[in-house]
């Protein structure tokens, strides 16, 4: 038992599973090993889907009293990609100059092994305090995130759990520890543009409908102007167009579909709903007042359909929680964190339907690179913030 | 030799030799059985070119005093497309409620039958007269045009054959005979652009370039604004988007690059070269302005590649040639044609280059269409003012 004390140790041991979606690897059976002298119960659910693989997920308890605070977090990986560019095996978990080489070192093994020391230290100080502690750790975080944390959620709450706070253990840090906390992310759409023409000679283009004459003043529509400047807690809106498809390789030909993909991170001045309205009517008005349309007066022919299951934008105000989690930071770091809401989604947007969300780890800039890393300064510096906000959350 | 009198039976016989290019299909040795009888001499010149298939190609020759008439066309023809579209076969030349069926009836071997006819009635009509003709007809024309009339030309400059005017007989008319001469061609220029962003993630925008943003900009520059208002004799310079390809899945990457096509057919405003300068200045003021950038200051990368080989704008002034040939349509048909210069390239483009030329052909509606056809009477109608042309030109 003494090695969960060690946070290097329980991340060396986690990084040599190889547990890139969907596969467990070993990783959940190990974590299961260091809770469990710990004192934790481990349920082990697997969810299944059709069309998905089926997912190992763990959830662990110690039960006690007060408070009850749900660490979060994933065991499943990214893909190494191209192994010749890794100084060292990405499941090797070799240590080079102070640093531990791996996939998952900092996205996010390094969390999970950080908190597990944590909460070993905290035991061994504390033997007379029982406090509510879980593990929500799911296998599906980088994959389709269908048969995770959002089941987990479900499942633990049909047994009858309840949690106050949870901490997430994504990296937060962009280049050095201490520097951000997450208190809530934005809201993600995905959309489909697909412009209808008629096929034609380019040397007769009144007898033909130029697809792309429609699909650039739609675009041009969702480019321009900004949706919002950016609120309080959030940055401004912003919508990427990921893709645009055309497939015509004859120059005389004017083609007959033209389509483009798009994306967009929005603020709280959105709602899914009401940005999908926004996008809607942008393309109405943008199809019926191209500037493109060579005098032709039906308005651009197109069909708009959105990606499944957007993620909603949220705002975690729970000062206490916070407060305790930026005291800790600056404890031990010296550093007085950002409250951030920027960058991609985790599955906090899952875990805010049920307690108020922080999300706090190690910093992220080798995550889904070759040579992920982490120092192990870094590891020891993580475990004692976890440790002082057990002691602070737990007071 | 009396069937040659018949532009019917010209047509039937040669829609039934299937010479989809580069096939020479027996096309062309119809056509000399057809000139022969009637005192022409008959090459048969092939050219190759690497890359290219070898292609056969027509020049006969009728040797006398005055002016030298080349009639100039093509017994290549394009594929059928989906055989159960056609209601009569494709080589089968049947004919159906005064209509002959077949690929090439309009486009083009309808008006090679019908000089053929014409040619034959004059010679018996005036006996006497010894007139300067000679057919150009290549295998070459629907297809990469290298083989073809550019080569004979040459070629038979080389023999020392000069020509005084030149009647190029593909099908000039939209509806009805005798609404159309063309009287010039515009140019055709074909361009590819290319961005070159930064791959990334759609919820990190500032750390990635997306390349679709810069295309936006550029193509916009491109489409907006007109290039001219058209000429005397030419319509409206115009520009199409032919394609646009990221081939981008991932709905939450920003891609790497992306590709666009265009192709412009340019009126006697531009020459191909200050046509490509007014193109490559759009482009550059637009990498440096784009609104799309997101406040970032280098300007859109991008490679602009011309395609091989743009055709040239021209216009015949020469009265009394259209005079000429718009009064055999007058007499024949009751119309007054409207001098033409729109719609796509032909062969003409390089004919230009060595006398005056003009051309007038059949009806173009079912060309490279399923059901390609004529009626008999146009076929007859045709041949009468071919063969008045003949007479006028000659007189
Ligand atoms: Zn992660
Ligand atoms: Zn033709």
């Amino acid at each position: 038992m003494m090695t969960t004390f060690d946070p290097a140790e329980n991340l060396a041991a986690l990084i040599r599973c190889p547990s890139v979606t969907p596969a467990e690897g070993g990783a959940l059976t190990a974590l299961q090993s260091m809770l469990e002298p710990l004192g934790f119960h481990i349920d082990r659910p697997v969810f299944t889907a059709e069309g998905t693989p089926d997912i190992e997920n763990l959830y662990a308890r110690l039960t006690g009293t007060g408070p009850h605070l749900m660490f979060a977090g994933h065991t499943d990986v990214v893909p190494t990609g191209d192994l010749s560019l890794w100084k060292h095996p990405p499941f090797g978990a070799v240590i080079d100059n102070g640093e531990l080489y791996g996939r998952g070192a900092v996205d996010m093994k390094g969390g999970i092994a950080c908190f597990v020391a944590a909460t070993a230290r905290y035991l061994q100080k504390f033997p007379d305090r029982k406090p509510n502690i879980s593990f929500l750790i799911t296998g599906d975080e980088e994959g389709p995130a269908i048969n995770g944390t959002v089941k987990v959620l479900e499942w633990a709450k049909a047994k009858g759990e309840k949690w106050d706070a949870s901490l997430v253990g994504e990296p937060t840090n962009p280049d050095r520890l201490g520097e951000a906390i997450k208190i809530g992310r934005r809201g993600s759409v995905t959309g489909t543009v697909i412009v209808h023409g008629t096929q034609g000679h380019v040397a007769y283009p009144h007898n033909a409908d130029n697809p792309v004459r429609g699909i650039m003043a739609l675009l041009n529509s969702l480019l321009i102007p900004a949706y919002d400047q950016g609120t309080e807690n959030f940055q401004a809106t912003n919508l990427e167009i990921t893709s645009i498809d055309v497939g015509n390789p004859a120059t005389n030909v004017i083609p007959a579909k033209a389509t483009a993909s798009f994306n967009i991170r929005f603020n709280d001045t959105w709602t899914a709903d009401s940005l999908q309205q926004e996008v809607s009517r942008r393309l109405q008005e943008a199809a019926l007042n191209s500037p493109f349309r060579q005098g032709k007066a039906e308005p651009v022919n197109y069909e708009l359909i959105w990606g499944e299951d957007p993620s909603h934008v949220f705002l975690t105000r729970n000062d206490k929680l916070i407060d305790a989690l930026n005291g800790s930071i600056k404890a031990v770091t010296g550093k007085q964190a950002a409250l951030s809401t920027s960058g991609g989604t985790s599955d906090a947007r899952f875990i805010k339907d049920y307690c108020p969300v922080v999300e706090f780890g190690l910093v992220g800039q080798t995550m889904h690179m070759a040579n992920e890393r982490t120092s192990l300064r870094d590891l020891e510096n993580l475990t004692a913030i976890y440790e002082k906000f057990l002691e602070d959350f737990f007071a």
